[in-house]
């Protein structure tokens, strides 16, 4: 099985293919002053960016992960989450809470998609 | 690549195909006034459920992400794990502590399995 | 589908195999005297040995989650980890806090591989 690594550096790839299949990194904000909605939006950009470099989109998603540092920030989370599908090609999804790397980062996605 | 979705509504999609797999999302208990035991009984149900949607079964489950608020509920858990499998075609299995959506929701579970 | 369980006792198999993919369950450290570096290195040296059982390797590791108990303990983790893949052949992974099955246990890993 042939497997395709994109931007690879330091301790992980942000993206993975194979056989068909996509994996992203947990994919964080760059910009920490955001609040939740506007992070959310900046993950959201990336996960398309990602995708597009595998030749798929954001409406082959199968199936995310969402980790936010306090679960009450699930609702302005939500917000950006759907406007960025429009509540189509929607995939499994959980959204558990979870500390993440630094403090000032309010969400985490992680998707797997299909191409 | 043909990607099937079932019962998607709001923000996920319960159950998606893709490939030869099937991925749910994170599934949670409808009634939470029974304990973690009853509730991962719902849940598991309502897995077999979402698998037969997809033409599958338990008996192909491939791997299992069980989150629950508390980590030592995971014992009580257990049993109603142990009761649905019996023990058989287990999958790969983490299971860890996390808040989840609703105080009340004491366990999550999604899984992958093959069709 | 063929899918094929290696290890599998109690509540889970080890690693599992389908269609081309292997998925580990999450893999914890035998012997919690070890700091969190010296834990990631016998999990990812557990990794191997199962992966191996697959007749795959570390280089076709496609994903990774990573649980931690406390968030602080990521930097010692990854020095193990970047032992471990020499900066090659790097998966998607995502790092999160989570508290897991026994307090001693400083980390825990999942990872899914291409075989």
């Amino acid at each position: 099985m042939a497997i395709t690594r994109h931007e690879s550096k330091g301790i992980l790839s942000k993206v993975v293919e194979a056989n068909g299949f996509v994996f992203t990194a947990g994919i964080t904000p760059d910009n920490t002053k955001d609040d939740v909605t506007g992070q959310t939006r900046q993950v959201t950009k990336e996960i398309d960016r990602l995708l597009a470099l595998c030749g798929t989109d954001k409406s082959k998603i199968i199936s995310a992960t969402i980790w936010v540092p306090d679960i009450r920030l699930r609702d302005k989370m939500n917000i950006a989450w759907t406007e960025w599908n429009g509540g189509q090609n929607l995939p499994g999804r959980a959204c558990i809470e979870a500390k993440l790397a630094d403090p000032a980062i309010l969400v985490e996605i992680a998707v797997v998609a299909a191409k």
